[in-house]
Order: structure tokens, then sequence, then C-alpha cells
């Protein structure tokens, strides 16, 4: 009985490096050719990247992704090896441009059909309207004898394209994606899968693109559903991978190769720490590496969260590429020291110690009458300077640590420890700050460089947390317990609720009013902040969209 | 014979400002019928205020918006006085939301007829298919004995909206805007009302918001075409206004209130300074004051860039509100010096006067190695630093004087001269800075609170360009003449084009590809740079979007 052998390709790609993403791509069909397969499949946008928002409305832009497939096209010739590739195109109807977001057919030297996405998600990140120009055409393609839906992304998420697709006998489904992680978004892909799979009962191909890609960090963890809707292969999250499968004419599946061991890792439960902390890695590892850099620098406070952050840093590039830098004023403990200083010594990294205090003291006199607020934000300032003249002068990135309860409170300082070229721990609350501390302590991700455990020292997530900017300050001083912090700033943000329906909740008015206010006042903050990963469903680069001047805050 | 007596609120409202915005429409309604008004009109969202953003996916608060209707419904009770009102409006169908872009009409006490916007923005700096659903609906709607056509901006721009209400016999259309200013965006809008005029051999009636939002200023400049496609009445630019006009049966049109004589300011051309500098004026006024501050502070280098902007700052504020400082190192030149306390002094405002020198050399001291750009970046940095200190001592308001040609190189430097508040020139290239000084040494404009001529000292005007960040340096050594730099980044920012086409305009090819890797390579210092008002087609806050990751930089 005649079978189709399938390559899946979950690569890495970069925005705007056609010649980068062009390499990859005839590298995985050169893999899928030696193993005899008769269709390889790369996910949506592979050539050009996603998002490369406004870079899809250049023409040259998209003639120069244009130009790639037609040498995919010579390589394709006598191979009798399909190919699907993620594109944007370029139609001119009456002299007016449309873009499009493709999936190029390829096969025997030519195009052999031009599927274009029909549902464009214009919410949360996603923009697509801006760019692209619907389709509302449904049609099979048939690859020797299987026939087969193609649905880029959320097109297989619309029950109108589902209905139309459905009119025609299909032997399998294939949805080729860029789908970011988020916390709970792999059960979405599923349940939408599911959904499918149930209408179609044929086997259906989900593959997602992996990579870091300034704030969106694309997980992988592709996977093959079984015409009852059964998961039956898996490819690894956070890494590059390749399946291989086949599937026969009674549409039963054979797995030649794929990531199934890791299972148990795709099944991402709310708050999966490990699924968090593996997407900041990448997240750091690929925003400084495509970038063309090396080495980063982190401003080592001794407390949680550049403890943290140093540890994701460690874990993304190795300790030969991390410097901690501790810059004590007369406010910073000794036990702040030597917690920095266990922390380096846990992750192998050089902490060198500078001391503030003689500028702080100088910059103090050289104004009047300076607020106490101020002088706080003077030292975070004097830090953030000296840490950006050290990047300046060695070429390494600088990691800011403000985590999501401090900046959606505005506790971060503008131009102090907000400087930086990325922010790691940006979208992470402080109670995950510390559940995630303890869950690398006791766990090794799978792709980290590092390999130790208990890296983060006891008492760094024991002791009470503290900026150290005035005498015997702590955070308590002027923020409720984090406890119930977070979890009014979650329904803030990620709940979009309304001070009354928090308050109904039980939560007391006069607290949620106040965090409210300190949440829509430091909208300015956040608007010249650096980016970091996304990993709620709502982050705060460009998926949460606000005007500094807003009186609506409720 | 009949006549239709109608009022024109041109009003500077605020994005979620409900109650402040429903008091200037109950105000103007007021005012409406004291003067026998049978129509009052308002511009789009004006309840809201525009772009309300992520505020409009909020049912609290668009039914925060629609009570507000529910007021002005009261208001109009026996009044005899027609209201069209912008707001947005929600519907359920099936469970299901649905949020429109809405002019809602209102008489006698009730709501006569609501209208949905059909062509929705999503370019630009434009989202409107984030937040909204178009309708396809053209009905007309009578208003005593007249017929009329209720457009919400660019729905007077689609053929398709024309075409369809080309059906139905009118008397006059109205178009309710929110269109923000920039060069040369007058025109076109005279072009879009004229082809309607030419089509509908009826008079027109242009209604915009005035007011500065962030980034966008509304520069109002509303008018009324005649039958034949003359203008025959204008609003204000850039300041509040209202007009009354009278439209007979036959359509002619009566003026009995409008601003007439502002007409040649209305008709901008391309680089109008008045125009340019009027909007700088109002988005700088109403960003300080919508957010709640009076003062502002400047750092004044002596240069034109910051003689610049404390100029605009002493337009729109009043010099009483504006504080200067000098903050200089050795490389500092006594000209400079000079030159800051003569604009100063012609400003009538305080210099206050600090050296970082010690300060300079002791951070110096505190790190080794420093590199050469790493001592210039220090130096703009530690008076990033005190200028901050002071804004949070004294709770006024920094002004950043990056211009757009510094800020496309990446010349300007995080966290040092780019800290503020907002940047007044951030869409300016340098060649229109120099235009705009001396424009206003020669102008005074209308909207000024500071009524002198030749407020920039010559000397900050004919002297060559340097950062004074080491010793002998001028702006030369490192940039192209600005008059080449600026012309090349308008093709590059503005016009899109690639580097190969610009080569192709006869440029020196070495000389592009530097600017345009100066220029790509800096994305992520814009990413966290501050607002700064719009005037051009391209500015960068919101308009031009791309990722810091992205290696295609042709």
């Amino acid at each position: 009985m005649s079978n189709i052998k399938i390559y899946l390709a979950q690569i890495n790609n970069t925005v705007g490096d056609i010649n980068g993403n062009f390499n990859k791509i005839i590298k995985n069909i050169k893999t899928a050719i030696e193993n005899d397969c008769n269709l390889v499949i790369f996910p949506e946008m592979t050539i050009s990247g996603y998002p490369a928002m406004d870079l899809w409305q250049k023409e040259y832009f998209i003639n120069d992704c244009q130009d790639k497939i037609i040498e995919i096209c010579k390589i394709s010739k006598n191979t009798k090896c399909h190919i699907i590739v993620g594109c944007p195109t370029l139609e001119k109807i009456n002299s007016k441009k449309i873009i499009r977001n493709s999936a190029i057919i390829i096969y025997d030297g030519k195009i052999s059909k031009i599927i274009h996405k029909k549902t464009l998600p214009n919410y949360s990140v996603f923009d697509e309207l801006r760019y692209f120009k619907p389709s509302s055409i449904i049609d099979t393609k048939k690859f020797n004898d299987f026939y087969c839906n193609i649905f880029i992304c959320e097109d297989a998420w619309d029950e109108k394209n589902i209905f139309l697709a459905l009119q025609s006998e299909i032997d399998f489904s294939i949805i080729i994606n860029s789908s970011p992680f988020e916390i709970g978004k792999y059960n979405l892909r599923i349940s939408k899968c599911l959904n499918l799979v149930k209408k179609t009962k044929k086997p259906l191909i989900y593959l997602n693109q992996i990579g870091g890609q300034d704030s969106l960090i694309f997980d992988g963890a592709s996977f093959i559903m079984n015409k009852d809707g059964t998961k039956i292969a898996h490819m690894a999250s956070f890494s590059q991978d390749y399946a291989i499968i086949n599937i026969d004419k009674t549409h039963q599946i054979d797995i030649v190769k794929s990531c199934v061991k890791k299972l148990e890792f795709n099944n991402y439960q709310e708050n999966n720490l490990a699924a968090i902390y593996s997407s900041i890695i990448l997240g750091v590892r690929d925003y400084v590496n495509k970038n063309g850099f090396k080495k980063i620098l982190i401003g080592a406070s001794g407390g949680i969260d550049s403890a943290l952050v140093s540890s994701i840093a460690v874990d993304a590039l190795g300790s030969e590429n991390v410097n901690l830098y501790a810059l004590s004023t007369k406010y910073n403990s000794k036990e702040s020291l030597t917690d920095a200083q266990k922390l380096s010594k846990n992750l192998s990294v050089i902490l060198e110690e500078i001391s503030i205090q003689e500028i702080f003291s100088l910059m103090q006199k050289s104004v009047n009458n300076l607020s106490d607020i101020a002088l706080q934000n003077l030292q975070s300032r004097i830090r953030g300077n000296i840490l950006m003249s050290i990047s300046n002068s060695n070429n390494s990135l600088l990691l800011s640590t403000g985590n999501k309860s401090e900046i959606s409170c505005g506790y971060a300082t503008l131009y102090g420890d907000m400087c930086g070229a990325y922010n790691p721990i940006k979208d992470i609350y402080k109670t995950q700050i510390y559940q995630l501390a303890k869950w690398r302590n006791s766990n090794i991700p799978e792709i980290a460089l590092y390999k130790k455990l208990n890296i983060i020292p006891g008492n760094i997530i024991q002791k009470e947390p503290s900026a150290e900017l005035k005498e015997n300050q702590k955070d308590s001083d002027t923020l409720p317990d984090y406890e119930i912090l977070d979890k009014i700033l979650y329904q803030i943000i990620e709940q979009q609720q309304s001070i009354a329906d928090i308050c109904q909740m039980g939560y007391n008015k006069d607290l949620v009013e106040k965090i409210a206010n300190l949440f829509y006042n430091s909208e300015y903050k956040r608007k010249q902040s650096v980016i970091g990963p996304k990993i709620s469903k709502m982050s705060f680069d460009n998926e949460r969209r606000y005007q500094i001047t807003n009186k609506y805050k409720k």
C-alpha cells in the first residue's frame, strides 16, 4: 500500500535574515531527501522570519524573499520531494500591491501551488491586518496519492475555514505556524487541533517554529495528532528539531523519528516553571547571539531578581560569558555582598566590586535640596551609568533586572536599574521569581549550558526583599505583600478587571485603588523600558497598548 | 425659505477623560442653543478621546462612555437642537461583543440614530481593526428639512462608501474627524473633500478635533466647503474654536461665525514652518498640562537643539515655568556657556550652571579601561542623572533634546541626553531645526505665550555644531554634512527606499551604506526613546515598527 514520508523541520530562523534562513531550509531539505522523504514542511514565514513587521511593507524585501523561492525550486528539481515553505508574497492587481502571508508549495523545479492565509490575527502582539490581505479560498493539494489541507496558523482556528475545508475529502491536515509561547498557549493549540481532527477524522501535522525574536519566544513543541485525536509524536520544546513520519492510505501514522520522550515537558500546565524558565533562557540566548554579541554583564545586588537573572544568563550563555558587578553604597548590607559573592561562586562567574559611595556623595552635593526619592534614584542611576560604561567599553550587553511587579508599580528607576539591552524577567511577577529560583535550584533545564543544581544561595531566597537605597529600607515599607500585590496586579493586567470588579472579589478598596494608581501612573516608564520575553498572556512589549496621557484609571 | 443653523465644536479633549470631555460637550451645546442652532457637531470619538487604544477593549470603559450619551440625551430634551457626538459603542450579538467607532445622533431626549464607521484605518499610527468592527451600512439622516450623510473620518476617503452615499439625495455632507497633523496632511484632506463635493455637488462640513495626545497633534483646521468646492469658512489651527453657519434649501451657506482670517495659515505647504512650530508648542503644552505638570527643565548646552527646545518650551508654557541648566565639563567651550546665557536672557528664564567635571573625573577612575565612546557617554549620562534628580525633586518634567537626524544615526546617548518625559524635536531633522530657529526669530506663533522676536542668539545658529564630549570635537568628524545626511535619511525613513535605490539617485554608495547601517543598528535605542510629537509622515513613535533583532539592513 502506498504511503507518504514526511519531514517536519522545526527550525530557528531570524527576522530579516533571508540568507541565513534560506541556508537552514536547504540543509533540512537535503536531510529530508537523504531520508527518502516525499514531503518536507517548514513553519509559517520561514524565509522572512516572524514578525518581520514593517519589513513586510517593503516591496524590495518581499522580492528578495521570493527570489529565495526560485533558488529552492532549482534545488527541488528531480528530487521527488514536495516542499512547503512559509513566505510573504506580492501580487499586483491593477497596479495595486497586495501582500500575503503564504505557504508556497514547490515540486520538481516549480511552484506547484500557493496557499494564502485566510484568518489574520490582529490582536495581542499580532498586527497582520496592517500588512496582509486575507484570502478566502480553501482548496486541497495533492501530494502523490494523498490529499491534504494546508492551514497557516489561525486559519485552523476559524470555523468558517474548517467548514469550507470539510467540503473536500482529505487524507491529512497540515498547519504551519509561528505561534509564540505563553503560559497556557500549548493547551489552546491542542484544543484547536482536536476540534479540527474531530471534524476531519484524519491525522493532523502541527509544525511551529522555535527561537527567540525580541519579546517573542517561539517554543516549537510541534506535534502530530492521530485521526482519533491522540497525540502520537512530539518535537522538542525550545530547541531546533526535526521529525520524520509515514502516513499510509488507511491514515495510520508510523513515527520514524521524533522526540516522544519530551512528551511530559510539552504538557505545559498553567505556571509550568520548566517551560517558563526555558523560554527565558532561549529569549536571552537568541537576543544576545542574533544581535552579534557574546558577553553580558549584570548588576548583582545580592537580591533575588538579579540572582535569578544571573542564573538564567549563565544557563543561556555559559559562565565564561557572564560578568557580575556589585556596586555598593553605605546603604548596602554586608549580607548583600556576601550573598552576591556566594552567587558568583555557585555560577562560576567573576564578581567585580566597585564602591559608588564617593560618587554618590559628590553628586548629592552638586544639586541643592534633593528629595528623598531623588536620592534613591540617584544611586540607581549611578549604577546604571557605570554598568553602561563597562558595556560600552567591552562590547558586552547589560541585562536589566526589574520584575513585572515593580515595573507595574513604577518601582524601578528609569535610567537606573531599568538600563539594559534586554530584561529577562520583565514579564515575571515577584512571586514567580521566587518560584523560578526554587525550581532552578532543584532542576537543570534541558537547554541550559550550566549543569549544576542549587545555584541560587538559600539566603537570597529567604531574606526579606529590599532595594537598599536608604537606611533599613524594605520593599514592604511601600508595597503590600507580594502575594497580595501580584494577585491584584494580575486582575488589573492579565484579566483587565476594573477596580470595582477587583474589590468585589474581596480585596481592600484603598489598596486596590493605590495599586491601580501606581500602575496607570507609571505608563511613561514602561514606554521607555527595555524589551523582555513575553511569557504571560499580557506582557508589556507591544501587547498592552495605552497612551501615557490617559485620565481613565479605573 | 427654511434653513438650518449649525454649530461646529472644534474641541480639545483627552484620552480617557470622560468627565472632562463630557463637560466640554455640555458647554458647547449650551452655546449652540443660546445661538438658536438646530444642529451641533462634535469630532470623532469626542467622549473617549482618540486614540484610546486598549481602553477601547474594556467593556466597562465603553459603558462609561455610553452613560455620558444618556446624560447628553437628558440635556437635549425640549431643545430642538440635534447633536452629533463621536463615541465608542458596544453591541452584543449572540453573546459576542462588537465594538464600533460611532457617531451618535441625539434629539429631544433620545438617540435618533447611530452611524458606525465603515472604513477603519489600520496603517501608519492607526490600529482601528484591532478594536472595531467595520459597518457597511450607509444611510442618510434627516435634520428638520435637510437630508445629510454623516461620514466618520476615512469613510469619506473610500470610493465604495461615496458610491453608496450617492444613491440618496442629500443637502449636505458631514465628516467628523480625529485626524492628526503631519506635513502635507491638510492638503490631503482638502483633496479628499473636493472629490466628495464634486460628486455630491452639495456643501460639506469637515470637523476635526484639536489637541496634543502623546505623539499625535490634532490640528483642528476644520472647514466648510461650498457646493462648488470652494472653501468658505475656516476654523483655527492648533487651538479650540467654534463656528456657526446657516445652510438654506438652495444650499447656500451663510457664515455666522468663523475664523476666516486664519485662512493663510491653514494652507499648509510642505514644510510650513509656522504649522510645524505651532504643532510642537501644542504637543509640549498638552503633554505637560494634561499629565498634571506645570514646570519643565531643559539641559542647555549652548547648541542649537536645546536652544530651539527652550524657545518652544517658553512659547508653550511661559518663561516662569521653564528652567535651564548648563552642566559643563572641561570640554565645554566658554562660547557655549555665553550662548546659553544669552539664550536664557532672551527667553527670560533662569539658567543654572553646575560643573560636572569633578564627578566626571571621579567616575572615570571607578572603572578601568573605559573606551573613548564610553567616556563620551559617561558625561552625557551624568547630565541625565543630575537633570532627573532635579526633575524628581521639584516635580518638573525634563524635556529631551535629540533631533531626528541624531536619533536616526544613534548619535544620542541612551540614558544620557535621551533622558526626559517628552522630546519636542524627535521628528525634526537637523536641517529643519535651523529653519525653525530662524523662522521663530522673525515670527511669533499665534498660540505662543512668549511674544518676543529674535530669541535664539545668532551665534547658536551660525556656529558649527559639536557635542563637546571631547577635545575640539565637531559633529562633522563622524557625520557627513547635515544637508546630505538628512536627504539620505529622508529617503530611508520617509520614502522607505533601499540602499540600491538611493545610490541610483546619485549618492555615494559607501556613504549611503554607512548611514543605513547606523540607522538600522540603532533600532534598540529608538525602542527605549521618549515620545515626541509626530510632524512627518514617518515618525518613530508607533508609526515605524521594526524588530530590534533584524538582519535585513538594505
